[in-house]
């Protein structure tokens, strides 16, 4: 069964074809066979499925590189306390560790599997997720392992913060990690993540955990330059790094080697809306020659929104994004930062991960702020 | 028929009962008939039909008090190139005056439609609606009979801009508005509102209109202070207003004077994130004892958002207001700015207009900024 989606009215593909006016689609199994004007659509002897679009805005389906869904328990509690005046600290992570520890996996998968459904109603049809939650070997085993039920791009984040019981001696944390806690999740996962931060790991720190996963046959990813200057950037892209996440404080130089690169630099909006953080200047990035992506970071600390068409909107008013520019980063952008070239893109042989959206321009994910405009998903050729 | 909706987590009442923990409401027709503890709701001798809430939390429906939702086309293009750095102009109004005037009732009324059950999917149970796109007798006169179609919230917006062909002679619309178009439009509406502002009306053309609607019965509301500060908000609070909208530039004479009055402040803080103005400061509202509201401003040109979960999670973000304050200012606030007292509680008597939302708490609601959260509606104790 070959399925046709027809009279879209502006088809966004990420590839040289650019936006196509009055367009066409053709889904053959789980992959694009076919993409151009709607009046050039080959005839199907079969017969296809078809589905009209009434004119409609098509994009890929959102590429979400960056997110922290597996866990127990939420911060409620201390968002409201942050809303009244209190700063973000990485600490709060604790409590959703404790949270996490105390749960079983059937309450963990029920949890994973709601937000799973949430991100994919609206438009998420790739999503990365860390585990960090656990911070103990049998508890980071148990998030991979969970998350390697719903997601092929899992990455071990053992090295999320230093737990409390490891407080006097950071350097055996990152003995376990980079040891025993390595040996029992890195058959789970595909990514090894560290978070290089003051207050979380140092740069030396942090280059040990990553070339232990390195060396386990995981690739590099970083969170780094979220609460404030520093060499975990140029760590990353040293280490060849397939993204570096935040960015909110980031040097001349910093940029000048992110562009000189194939790192990736994942912009997460939701990260400064929700910590009152200021945002970090998209432009100078995108004028410097990097590589954007924009990511959810689905987190219960320090963003919790799942919302793909949220963190477009606020890269565009407050990142300076154009709005070609978020969308391009929030699908093709989220490819790169999981070096993936079978999504974020329409086009023959592509994966068919497509987004309907009520409204007949992609611009509208930004002109029309957290209005719901995902109308239909497609997720492997499959309607979702 | 009654409807009993228990194992609320959370429901808040915005009464003296405040925030209620394992709750039910009792619906009777369009009305609660009864609200309070779980453990103390009343049997019925006929049987209730039962809503099990599951642990979720309960707010009033969202009252959005200020929208232009009556109206042709779309300014997309427009934004597009605002966020690529061109300033907000009043102006671009125009445009969506020539598509309006050039659309059928019909198309208006599917348009209107349209955002009307995209509101109520969002938790907004009574939405207010402008006219205000025709800017001529018979257009504005179509533009309130359809409004009155959907609401009984319609406010006459003759003075919205001043029309092309009026450019010259400006105070010859103001005799057009306060004379044939009112007399044409005044039937249909409860209220009477202008757009006092620079490049729109002066504050003497302001007084003539809003007074010329209260000698034909309508109720004054207006819109100032959004690109700069004058003397609009002043004359409000002198003719009595219900609310002064926007507020973006206010005076500390203004903020003193709509403290002394019951004039709502109604912020909208949709127009601010769509057009890159800065953002009013609540804090310094509230803490002045004036009562303040948010609403969408849906419209094609400066807000087209129509999501109150949204707003809601700007006020937290930008403006200062606490989850609970910004979530009192959608509801009670909305309803305070139409004079109802009817709505935005959840009281006995009330119309029973509710959001049942897909979270523990109404905090979530800028706690996940964009993630569609609202799972039930009912308005007027019928599930929608
Ligand atoms: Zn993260
Ligand atoms: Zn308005």
């Amino acid at each position: 069964m070959r399925t046709l989606i027809t009279n879209i009215g502006e088809l966004t593909t990420n590839t040289e074809a650019g936006v196509v006016r009055d367009a066409a689609v053709i889904i053959e199994n789980e992959r694009f066979a076919w993409v151009g004007s709607a009046d050039d659509a080959p005839p199907d002897p079969a017969g296809y499925a078809e589905v009209d679009a009434e004119g409609r805005a098509v994009i890929p389906g959102f590429v979400d590189s960056h997110s922290h869904i597996v866990f127990g328990g939420d911060r409620a509690t201390e968002f409201e306390a942050r809303m009244a005046g209190e700063k973000y600290a990485a600490g709060g992570i604790r409590s959703t560790v404790a949270a996490t520890r105390a749960a079983t996996d059937d309450e963990l998968r029920a949890r994973l599997r709601g937000f799973i459904d949430e991100m994919r109603a609206q438009g998420t049809t790739t999503v990365e997720i860390k585990s960090g939650y656990g911070l103990d070997v049998e508890t980071e085993k148990r998030l991979v392992r969970l998350a390697a039920e719903v997601t092929s791009e899992v990455t071990f984040l053992g090295a999320h913060v230093v737990p409390a019981e490891y407080a006097e001696d950071p350097d055996a944390y990152v003995d376990l990690v980079t040891g025993p806690m390595l040996d029992a999740c890195a058959p789970h996962a595909r990514w090894i993540d560290v978070f290089c931060e003051t207050g979380a790991f140092t740069v030396a720190q942090s280059r040990r955990v990553l070339e232990a996963g390195v060396a386990r046959g995981l690739a590099p990813r970083v969170h780094a330059g979220q609460l404030g200057p520093g060499d975990g950037v140029r760590m990353a892209v040293e280490l060849g790094a397939a993204s570096v996440d935040h960015g909110t404080y980031l040097s001349d130089d910093d940029v000048a080697a992110l562009a000189a690169s194939d790192t990736v630099l994942t912009l997460l909006p939701g990260v400064e809306f929700s910590t009152r953080q200021p945002y970090p200047d998209a432009r100078r990035l995108i004028d410097a020659g990097v590589t954007v992506a924009i990511a959810c970071d689905t987190n219960p600390g320090s963003s919790f929104t799942s919302s793909m068409p949220f963190c477009i909107a606020v890269a565009v008013r407050d990142m300076g994004m154009t709005p070609s520019e978020a969308l391009w980063a929030a699908t093709a952008g989220g490819a790169a930062a999981l070096r993936r070239d079978d999504i974020g893109v329409i086009a023959p042989g592509a994966r068919a991960d497509l987004v309907l959206l009520d409204a007949p321009s992609h611009v509208h994910l930004s002109y029309r702020p957290g209005v719901p405009l995902v109308r239909a998903v497609w997720k492997d050729g499959v309607r979702v």
